[in-house]
């Protein structure tokens, strides 16, 4: 008998796996038209995404997966609740009972609408015209609000979509969290502000070349343990990290020749993202086991090779004699610590991936609660650039100079990312618990970072997090590492223990 | 009952164009590992290709397909013998009848192998290192020959993988032609050699930087009408086109930063293939109507501006100020002349995609000779270098210096292109027919080259050729253009022409 359930589940990954594959395809297709593809090939490459999105859809609703669910479903052999084929066939259960309220004809259009917003996103986004984009966006959260509708989780639609990107996670508690989180947030910006403490930020404006700027970003994610020999770095207009499956990883920046910040942080960003996809287990490729967990989870691995290493003291202990040899006219005449204030420089600002740490959770505060308006369809489409400046300028006292720096900043809406955004701050969240945990665990990491040494921490994530895939759901999974549920403290603890030195804040 | 036809065969194109969609996803695919993939990608690359190819196959020998066929074949819809609808059925037919006898598992593996084939091709060039790539030769010859077991088409084994790119065409045809050919090349070529005239080559070989390269090379690609609003041009290891479908085109080529003929010669080749390519029918995208009618007439298209445009004085009459601007160190002080000359200099050499016209012939036909031992068995893969090295002896006088520049020159055998080389000369005897007739009907071409003026040849071509999708089997396409079957004269006027006055020689 037990033969017998082995057989069925290997046939269920299997087929699982095929679709896993057939996903990648697509996924080469999305990283090539954000990368190389010619703007000619927009209306053709919309027709593949619908083709494969399809052809996914079918493959995951097949009743033939159903089957082979009943017959393997509270068997002895997915008795041990996070055993290996008990997460497996508990998330592809998942996935089935989600996929199979949506139509075909929903998920191809899906694929093939925000395929063509992302485009005229970008060359909207390049005019700076809304209208350009408005048409795009308005099928796109049509769409959505069909999709919401089909999946009801149970919740508001928002709810419903949110639980997409972060399985288990609500509007109520976030908003909660992200509530006390604002407050803290003003207080520390307010208080940054009072202090009338001003960093020489044009240290980082001077002139980096390019070619210097990619050489040194190669280096640095390199050495953070990002694996070249399996992935590569490109320039795309919006920076972004693509898991194509085993031994393919590949992530992007953007440069500008008079800012080093932008490309670097960006390079140990999208390598954070990259670490992750690197360290899933490649055994399980294709199933729940080898997949990340949420993108919650996902984007506290950024953010923590971003900020809490990469905007760090120690980091630049080891790197900053490297930056001087790597753009000697720029830095020749810099001192470390001048450096390091210019990079934590914190200023209320338009561009929500320029960000620093202090303000970066308020752009996506604004966001939160725009798209929830969108989706709802209390706000129409054509009131977002309006909505979005006025609301803008209440939070960060700064009038949108146009839509390009306002509400076209970001890709997401555009490829249907609608409950997307919050992750970004939820990321932020887990990662200063993560982060406050590995140091209880590692012992002086500061002192491992000024010799070079990130393996220690690599290591460490990569057993608590990427080796686990799916294993938890994400809220659970960081509980169980930090031992604490979802908490704004860490996160204001680490601002307070950066910025408050800085600025010369005394809690 | 005709509108019942019509709907059966609007069902039967939608499936095709459909299949063709799923084709032009592995194309990207392609491309991509060509030119972007990191090496760690290439297991993860194989096995996507090989569900890509299993899923294409499936749609092509859907049972349902051949019932529409069934009931759309000797109606009143097809009875007109070269109608748009009559051409997509006999062709869907076809291929139908081709696919249905290769198994599915034959398919992917064919996908697998020689997508991990090509890659361990990279590698061996790179290392001039043959036993990295033999044990692959050997399984894509040994899943070949199944292949054309399977395929069957009445001849040789050699034959049947012939007909896949050159319907209708035979080995003994070609040995025929070839072998006047040869007899023609080998005069031709000895009484260069006797002239004792050497032009100065050093011209090509001065400095010229990639970047102004890249920007002239595009520059002169634009002006014969490919279009870089719906396509691009990379750098690979081995140059190439790629159409990925309606409004995107993808050539490559490579740089010698001192060589100037590589990558400009390369450039306007694939700017031949992608003229065609781009020239296509999109109405009838993803059908035979809309397909490239043979290997050898897009060949043709590619050797007509590469050699018989690009090569030749009128050209020049027009490009060469602007080659002089573009690089002003190497060319300040040369003569257009001696440019010319320098261009169509005649030498026995080595590679055969930096061959002039005059040798070029000559290394198809090695490759002619050996692949068919190859695909009969009667030459082991382990033997291709010796005996690769020893007919380039025989052929060319020269030994062979290491695999790189011999038996691992061409990317051709990794991705089971056995049968492709001949469609290289077949394209240049095709060429010259095609220039020689458009000559006559457009009156004097070279005028309008050296007036800038390349749309009328391409016009030409448009209609003749690239509108006409599969209409004829290519062989009656040239015959009908050009009033006359496949002949070795029209080549070998053009080369006595152009390398006559060049050496002295006179007929």
């Amino acid at each position: 008998m037990a033969s017998t359930v082995d057989a069925i589940y290997e046939d269920l990954i299997k087929r699982v796996k095929e679709v896993s594959v057939l996903g990648s395809c697509a996924g080469v297709l999305g990283w090539d038209e954000q990368t190389y593809m010619p703007k000619g090939g927009a209306a053709h490459r919309a027709e593949q995404h619908a083709l494969l999105a399809g052809l996914i859809h079918e493959r995951i609703v097949d009743p033939a997966i159903e089957a082979l669910l009943n017959r393997v479903e509270d068997t002895e052999f997915v008795a041990e609740a996070h055993s290996v084929a008990a997460v497996n066939v508990r998330e592809i259960r998942r996935e089935y009972d989600r996929m199979v309220k949506l139509p075909r004809s929903l998920v191809e259009e899906l694929a093939r609408v925000t395929t063509l917003a992302q485009q005229a996103w970008r060359e909207a986004r390049e005019k700076s015209d809304f209208e350009h984009f408005r048409p795009h966006l308005e099928k796109v959260l049509e769409l959505k609000r069909q999709e919401a509708a089909a999946l009801n989780t149970g919740g508001t639609a928002y709810d419903t979509l949110l639980d997409e990107y972060e399985m288990g996670e609500t509007t109520e508690n976030l908003t909660r969290v992200f509530s006390v989180l604002r407050d803290e947030l003003v207080e520390l910006v307010g208080a940054i502000q009072d202090s009338g403490r001003h960093s020489d930020v044009s240290i980082l404006q001077r002139e980096y070349p390019v070619a210097d700027q990619e050489a040194f970003g190669k280096a640095a994610a390199e050495q953070i343990g990002f694996n070249f020999g399996a992935g590569r770095l490109d320039e795309t207009v919006h920076p972004f990290c693509s898991g194509l499956g085993p031994g393919d990883t590949r992530i992007t920046t953007r440069y500008d020749p008079h800012f080093f910040s932008q490309a670097f942080f960006g390079i140990l960003h999208e390598a954070g993202h990259g670490l992750y996809a690197q360290g899933l287990n490649t055994e399980h490729y294709g199933t729940p086991m080898g997949d990340a967990v949420s993108l919650g989870i996902h984007e506290s691995q950024s953010r923590m090779w971003e900020n809490f290493v990469g905007r760090g003291q120690a980091f630049w202990d080891h790197f900053f004699p490297k930056a001087q040899k790597a753009f000697p006219d720029a830095l020749r005449d810099v001192s470390q610590d001048d450096f390091y204030r210019a990079m934590n420089h914190v200023e209320l600002s338009f561009i929500r991936v320029e960000a620093d740490e202090a303000t970066y959770n308020l752009h996506i505060l604004l966001r939160f609660e725009m798209e929830q308006a969108l989706i709802d369809g209390d706000l129409p489409a054509a009131d977002v650039p309006g909505v979005w400046n006025e609301t803008f300028e209440k939070y960060f006292g700064l009038q949108v100079p146009d839509d390009a720096q306002g509400c076209l900043q970001d890709i997401h809406w555009s490829f249907g990312g609608i409950g997307y955004f919050p992750t970004y701050t939820l990321g932020n969240l887990y990662a200063a618990q993560f982060f406050e945990q590995a140091r209880e665990d590692l012992g002086d990491l500061d002192a491992q970072f000024a010799r070079g040494e990130f393996s220690p921490l690599r290591d460490w994530l990569t057993e608590k997090i990427y080796r686990q895939g799916m294993r938890y759901p994400p809220g659970k999974l960081a509980e169980m590492i930090t031992g604490r549920p979802l908490s704004h403290v860490p996160l204001v603890d680490h601002l307070k223990a950066r910025f408050g030195p800085l600025y010369g804040i005394h809690a």
